[in-house]
């Protein structure tokens, strides 16, 4: 089975790397990740959500915080912040080599996405992580009390706290999808829209031009909600639905991928809302979404894919 | 007094250091530094003689190396190596912060002089540490046997192997003396060659426009042998000396420096040229020229400033 995933930061990192602990020897996985969150910082191009992807995919994560590297330390912060740098985003020493080699890279005229495979194969990462776009694609939140803001501004310097009244996904709409991003949708038997946020983690990849009509054709996409019982395992989700005006919910998350969604995972924690989904034309699952450790992301991962094999074989 | 010292790496670090730990209250000291071993490592702009005589004067070198940190850690180098990046030049975590905050303000287009003024601020150097020029200036080592080599690469990565048969300073010809090098100059009452390499070290120095004929105009001008008994502490200078055609050697030391020295500072072990360089009408002071650790800094630093204000008091 090809399977494609389309994922943010921890949530879809999780999922991620249970689709990749779960496929079996012939199965084919390719991630396709938000780089609306890229932004330089110490002069250095960091791209959040491929690297807690990769670092998850290649075991290297840190299990305690989502992101960064596992037995980590931060020497480099350390003197930065004697330097007079600035310190609102961590960047720790391992971490740190990712985003300097990366650069690099990117500076002598290679593109993310060659980079990123590059990156893949010497952490012994199997599948195929693709970024939506070789071209930045920032995403801008507008915020109520703080203006319009670079998304790391919103999301770590200020914790999130401004109340949100829309995103700028402009660059996303201007950028062009990642060389085999539109291809590998096309050919993926199914498409799993993992537990992101979809407002700035997924919402930005469907920005790209493309890649949500790629969606709209493909007839086996199949969404992970990322809120259970209204409320976000991590992130701004929740906060975000309500600042915009909707109840936050599986219905709410349904609704943004309701032109092009087959199926949807939710909580059991939710399982009232299996009728709604239905009466929208949308085949729920229903399970423990959770995933708590290693061996919760495989066990979410297999019963989604036996779910999508049935979805495929039309059993239901 | 006002007291300027010409230095290289780890020999003029080190005098650099007895220096500004010996000059009173009221005392000036200043330290212009080779830039010609500059070069560009990892996508970032890495000093090493600028940060070898910063982190002696801020007591953070590495006491074993004689440069980089002292306590370091190699946690990036090592991901580095894992990414595929270039090892043959060691970067430890916390020497990174360094040319990583450095290199993000150069692009931001700040000036060497003015980072390297903001970094000594913030490290607690009281003294003034001036690169030679704002402008590149790298030197390139002329070989026998492998062509023309930029520096680094010739001294790191070839650990001087090469067999020499010149120096291009052509950069450093053209390269503007940083703001504030030749008025230092002009004001010192004593200008102190430190120990350091006369090709490579020194030399890129003197080939900075204005430079040399500052140091002729200056009258008091004292070098301190970077070669004891022939032999240099550290580096390559006796090995270059010899495959440039000279008995590595104090009179060849005195030789590059012949048309501006006032005085020479020779080891007691190379007492039997004290004549010759009278001969030569420089005066020579004997002692013990060897700095093993920060007492013995401080102990020749003392007795060179001593000697030099007998100079300024024509009492010799």
């Amino acid at each position: 089975m090809k399977v494609l995933a389309l994922a943010g930061g921890v949530g879809g990192a999780k999922l991620a790397h249970g689709l990749a602990m779960t496929l079996q020897q012939g199965d084919e996985l390719t991630v396709v990740v938000n780089t609306g969150d890229d932004f330089e910082h110490w002069g250095l191009f960091v791209s959040p959500d491929l690297d807690t992807v990769c670092y998850a995919l290649a075991g290297l994560e840190n299990p305690q915080t989502g992101w960064g590297r596992a037995e980590e330390s931060w020497h480099v912060l350390q003197e930065m912040r004697t330097l007079g740098a600035a310190d609102w985003f961590a960047l720790g020493d391992r971490d740190l080599a990712t985003h300097l080699e990366r650069s690099r890279r990117l500076r002598s005229g290679q593109r993310l996405s060659e980079v990123t495979a590059s990156f893949c194969s010497a952490w012994g990462i199997d599948c195929r992580v693709l970024p939506m776009s070789d071209d930045p694609a920032p995403t801008l939140v507008e915020t109520v009390d703080a203006g319009v803001l670079p998304f790391q501004e919103y999301f770590v310097r200020l914790r999130c706290e401004p109340r949100v009244s829309g995103f700028d996904l402009s660059a996303a709409r201007q950028a062009a999808p990642a060389v085999g991003v539109l291809q590998a949708i096309q050919e993926a038997d199914v498409v799993i829209v993992c537990p992101s946020n979809p407002w700035v983690s997924i919402g930005p990849i469907l920005a790209v031009p493309g890649i949500l009509p790629a969606l709209q054709m493909h007839g086996c996409v199949a969404a992970v909600s990322p809120l259970i019982g209204g409320v976000a395992v991590k992130g701004p989700a929740a906060k975000m639905f309500r600042e915009l005006g909707f109840e936050p919910g599986v219905m709410a998350v349904a609704e943004c991928y309701r032109d092009f969604l087959k199926a949807m995972i939710i909580d059991f924690r939710d399982e009232k809302y299996a009728t709604s989904l239905t009466q929208w034309g949308i085949i729920p699952y229903i399970t423990d979404t959770y995933m708590s450790d290693k061996n919760q992301r495989r066990r979410l991962a297999s019963q989604i894919l036996e779910f999508c094999q049935l979805l495929l074989k039309g059993g239901l």
